[in-house]
């Protein structure tokens, strides 16, 4: 049987997979930083996607879930960095149609087959002559080596391009799974202010691609934390446009777990990528809770840990302070009993059951300082187990927000 | 009939009200920082207290639960700072116990009239035999106008004293209400690490002050946040020793409801105090919701905004970045039309209804820079509202937080 050693991690990102291309421009929203980006498929792709569950959605995840509705393929997604369309009413509505009707027209595409995504500061119309002219100008550039240029494109105050991808064998075909994304403020579970866009060209349908992506989207994005808020422009798109040519596989089919897996392996690298570039940060934190009655209680400690504000600024700081995990722990509405807690950093014990602590200053302090940090919390009452991501809170983090717009 | 403009607001704290003394002292569990204080009651008093709902909860927490449970009147409070003793097992509840009959002792009362609090640094046994022997030292010092020194000893990172008094008359008796609290880091809804001590000198039942605090409560320390982590060792008590002579009351009458008005208004004085003197933070930041279908309702978008780190960041750098605000009031879980909302800056109207942006932004900025800064989020569907207090986050915070413990 396949397993998720069977997958290669490669270098790329969504003009890895065959059929893909892309490219990202400046157009001129942002300050001499590229901000506009283009992914577009041969061939139309079966489509699948998740949106932010935020009440305030922005202009692009409305006209998106439209899109949707309207056809089952996508051709095209267009995205604009340094403004988010959001808060914008009616008229960001009708700048969000004209970015999908000007990216059709560029690329002779059916207008339902385009889709829209836009991050950046909330409550500021877009400069949509640049936009427009924009498009135009990135259309023939699009190209097979141009998926890099498209995740710079698309970045905010990330610091670092987000690529991902993997490749994997279905019968007797190649598939490649290739993706980029964007972070970094305003991340919190459900989702995150955050982008992903995915490229596969396996033959897939998009019943089961949208099985697929919820999945994985619960062990990745929805599992990353940088300060608590959910954004109100998050989403995922996943194109396969069947360039692979591999057979067709059902929901029960070990190629459909191979898929899963893959697809997981490549959000879950985004995603830590997202944490890790979180605003001001130094610090990869993972947390990861055991010993749980349920995933979802595993889950639900795992998230109260990384979105604690002092449990983040403490890690910044190397300072073993594990009370404030138990503190975060109790209050997490889990059911849980702090009398057999136990608590580790990286491999070093620090907390036993019954309260035994077992810290040794020294050693924790050195546990803390890599850029790396996990943290283990052991619930000590089942067997399940969940992982989350965030990252260390700087003064750094205070100082681009406090000043984001100018 | 009695309304709040019958209650006059006092200088004062918890010696204030009749039959009450107080005193504080340095015992050497902190710096050079006087870190233990006594409340005691002449005469034993009804005792109503609220706790923190954290499944992790403090050794002192503990034990002022069954003292609760054991007596319905107390007599004294021995309460330290600098080390919460949680997360302290076994040792920690006799050391929490020791503490308890240490001041029965010396004061001559019987141990179940002894109520026990801790603020501090969590996972860290208390240096008992310094506690005891300052238990000792202080008792003899108590006295009329100790308040102040008890309101210094249960400081932690508090920057500023907190004492609020108020005097009202019921029937012929003049009643005293007077009070003193800590913050100020892990300061979260339902609760705070914050410790409360009210005493008044009403003749009040048990039950009925128990209603009071728990409706007083819930507009008051309970609508308070600064980081959002929820602390193990939260403890709000009142204490009514009955000196005043005022005549009995039922929960109908309106003696009760003047009653409530003025503990609330102590308390809601305390809770904006506490605050204002979060850990780093410049401003006091007030949200109000209005509009709302319920007060729960209103009560979820006002915590969600105020628990943003975003907009607590951008409020920090006079930054009318009411993208923010909506996007905290689209994840607040409530049910809001994000097309009906209205923003505005104190008195200054930033969003109408339909996104109609009315956004002046240096007078925003102006409105912002001041100390005291009033976020106003009308949600147009309904008449209930509710405020909460949050400070702005600021470097300091990080600073203060990444090396609490050293």
């Amino acid at each position: 049987m396949s397993t998720i050693d069977d997958v290669r991690e490669c270098q790329g990102g969504v003009t890895l997979a065959r059929g893909f291309t892309a490219g990202g421009i400046y157009c001129g929203i942002r300050k001499a930083k590229k901000d506009l980006a283009i992914i577009r498929s041969d061939k139309p792709a079966a489509v699948a996607a998740v949106f932010t569950q935020n009440r305030t959605q922005a202009a692009p995840v409305l006209v998106d879930k439209i899109q949707l509705q309207r056809s089952s393929v996508c051709s095209a997604i267009v995205v604009n960095s340094g403004n988010a369309n959001a808060c914008t009413g009616e008229r960001g509505l009708n700048d969000a149609w004209d970015m999908v009707k000007a990216t059709a027209r560029a690329l002779a595409l059916p207008e339902d087959q385009v889709m829209v995504s836009s991050t950046g500061v909330i409550g500021q119309y877009l400069p949509m002559e640049k936009v427009l002219t924009g498009i135009v100008e990135l259309v023939p550039r699009l190209s097979g080596s141009g998926g890099q240029d498209a995740a710079e494109a698309i970045m905010t105050t990330d610091t670092y391009r987000k690529e991902s991808a993997v490749q994997f064998t279905l019968g007797r075909s190649v598939v490649t799974i290739g993706g980029m994304a964007k972070g970094s403020g305003m991340i919190a579970p459900n989702m995150a202010t955050m982008l992903a866009f995915i490229t596969t060209d396996a033959v897939i349908g998009r019943p089961l691609l949208q099985k697929a992506l919820n999945r994985a989207n619960r062990h990745s994005f929805n599992r990353i934390t940088v300060d608590g808020d959910m954004s109100t422009n998050d989403t995922a798109v996943v194109l396969a446009n069947g360039a692979a040519g591999n057979g067709a596989f059902g929901e029960q089919s070990e190629e459909f777990q191979l898929f899963c897996a893959a697809l997981e392996y490549v959000m879950i690298k985004l995603a830590k990528m997202i944490a890790r570039d979180g605003e001001g940060a130094t610090k990869l934190i993972e947390v990861c809770v055991k010993g749980a009655k349920t995933e979802t209680e595993a889950e639900a400690v795992a998230r109260s840990v990384a979105n604690s504000n002092l449990v983040k600024t403490a890690v910044h700081g190397n300072d073993a302070n594990w009370g404030r995990i138990m503190a975060a722990v109790g209050y997490s509405g889990a059911d849980v009993d702090p009398d057999a807690v136990e608590i580790r950093f990286n491999e070093l014990p620090v907390l036993n059951r019954g309260y035994e602590i077992v810290l040794d200053e020294k050693k924790a302090a050195e546990a803390l300082a890599g850029e790396q940090v996990m943290i283990v919390v052991d619930l000590n009452r089942g067997k399940e187990e969940a992982r989350f991501w965030t990252c260390d809170l700087t003064k750094e983090y205070v100082h681009i927000n406090a000043s984001y717009r100018s």
